[in-house]
């Protein structure tokens, strides 16, 4: 039996949402039950032989601060829910809380895996291929190193592996051009440990890859540093939002494009359910000891669901032993980049 | 009269495209003259009272490394026309040659301004209030300062004040939110040294803005490093060019889906028209001792047109004086910024 913990009171819908997706996930997963985290009476509202409601007396807004999250709030849903997988409770915790809100609550009460320095989030971008590239960081770090980088390489292809039971799922770095000599200093030296880690057979490293990459599918796992990832993110989330209001604006001017749309109606949701970003919700929080997802903020019933499924396949495949072993077994790699870096740093001492 | 000098040889298609895009130039342009810069006879191809051959007798490939294109080919077309503009001859260079080469060619022929560090590339992004949202640094530049991007700040007002006669055009600061306590530590000694620009009126700074903005229209001018701003670009090209894949291949799928094509043709026609980047061709070369255009290297005549118009606008508006004039106007402030820096950097000295 699979045990998630559910944030129920996060996201922009709340318990209208988060306990609709639950309710269509318990009746698709067998082996599976939830505790549903938050405000009684309302998360009570789902009445379900594997859903039990567990009291969460605050919770934390889409704009509350980190400081207020992690110290105005120690009752929240979203750390109550989170305090259930550290405590052995649940195998995974589910949230649609504010990110940064999140992150912070879940390496506070979790801490990081050993190894790590810094937990990562990773998320998936449908491709032409129709399957989906895995892209981290997406924000959680501003300010990385090579090794950081590495990491997140290592802690994606686990993720992957699990996931899509890929053994060896290929990974890029994203950069500003194919070649080897291209990119900011931060980037060749992360390509090198890069490198290295493939040569060992850590990873399957596949070279430098662009930002259209991402969406020809051209590596699995696109590793990038959290500022750049976000941006890419959101701009993608920008030129869809915009691409979408565009076509509905075409196809309502007048009485003509209106019947266009009518024709066209079987083409359109094709395209629809294609480009769905909902059927990829679920961000997975990487690097902590234990498992936690993110669904998007403004997830319906079907997205929010989504992040559940991928969850309770984390758990049932064990993503965090998986991770656990590709860091150990990559320690000596990281020790060494370490010692090598610092020797860089400070050649004097 | 305003003078162009052309590079015909450079881009995917040649003189096939650049040739033919001149012609239109020329004729809707009746106060304009061109050099034709390249190979001879193929130049020559274009027959026009006010089109001059010049020759030139090499060409840089598109994949031809900024080494060769500087030291092996010292005869290219790419580098004549820039010699046109250094030598008086000609108000600006285009060139949809391969943007590394262009850029070392510019700044190695013209020298950088007076005040600034290096040169950027600014582009346009169609945004969703049918305008479009300028943004540099597109790739130039992978190592910023925080100076650096206050002068592509500068720069990039002046630009869109001289191409739209914005006098007083907004910009903002890519950024992972628009809090002023998020981001990288450049980003934060960027924003700082923006808004104390802002405060003394030299520029119109809105704060930071994210990647979804830029779509949005937030602000007139995005400023990013150019690592970010080559992600972002190409991110934007890799998702545009899927759905465009998805859109074909959805509408061709059988007899019913090409029936719904033909229907709601003058709807997607519309569509086409309004997201058709070729309307936004040709990036401005900013920083330099003259000016230069770069259109993008898969241009066809009507994209490439769009170039030569935006590189006679630039000219006939002066946007060498601009760009010179609100450099040195803000070069107190560049001054101060440098010495904090290097304060902060060596306290000890």
């Amino acid at each position: 039996m699979i045990t998630l913990a559910v944030d129920c009171m996060g996201g922009d819908h709340g318990p209208q949402v988060t306990l609709a997706a639950c309710r269509r996930f318990l009746e698709a997963h067998e082996d599976a039950q939830l505790l549903l985290v938050g405000q009684l009476p309302q998360v009570q509202a789902l009445s379900h032989a594997r859903a039990h409601a567990v009291a969460a007396s605050e919770v934390v807004a889409m704009d509350d601060s980190v400081e207020v999250a992690l110290r105005r709030k120690k009752d929240s849903s979203m750390r109550v829910a989170i305090e259930q997988v550290k405590h052995g409770a649940a195998h995974a915790a589910v949230s649609a809380g504010n990110t940064g809100a999140l992150m912070a609550t879940a390496r506070y009460v979790l801490k990081t895996l050993e190894g790590i320095d810094r937990p990562a989030i990773a998320t998936q971008i449908p491709n032409a291929r129709g399957g989906a590239t895995t892209v981290l960081d997406l924000g959680a770090n501003v300010d990385c190193s090579a090794e950081n980088l590495l990491q997140f390489a290592i802690m994606g292809s686990a993720l992957v592996a699990v996931l899509k039971g890929e053994p060896r799922p290929s990974v890029g770095l994203l950069n500003v051009g194919e070649e080897a000599i291209k990119g900011s200093e931060l980037i060749k030296q992360a390509a090198e440990l890069l490198r290295a880690a493939g040569a060992r057979g850590d990873l399957n490293f596949i070279g430098n890859v662009e930002g259209n990459d991402i969406f020809r599918g051209a590596a699995d796992i696109v590793v990038c540093d959290g500022f750049v990832g976000n941006v890419a993110l959101k701009t993608i989330e920008g030129l869809a939002s915009m691409i979408g209001g565009f076509m509905k604006e075409e196809f309502s001017r007048n009485i003509f494009t209106k019947f266009a749309a009518i024709v066209a109606y079987p083409v359109l949701s094709a395209l629809k359910k294609r480009m769905d970003h909902r059927r990829y919700n679920g961000a997975a929080l990487l690097g902590l000891r234990g498992l936690v997802f993110k669904s998007h903020g403004s997830a319906d019933a079907l997205a929010f669901e989504q992040a559940l499924v991928r969850a309770y396949d984390a758990a049932r495949n064990d993503l965090l032993a998986q991770v656990r072993a590709q860091v150990a077994r990559a320690a000596p790699l990281l020790a060494a980049a370490e010692t090598a870096l610092e020797t860089t740093a400070s050649p004097g001492l």
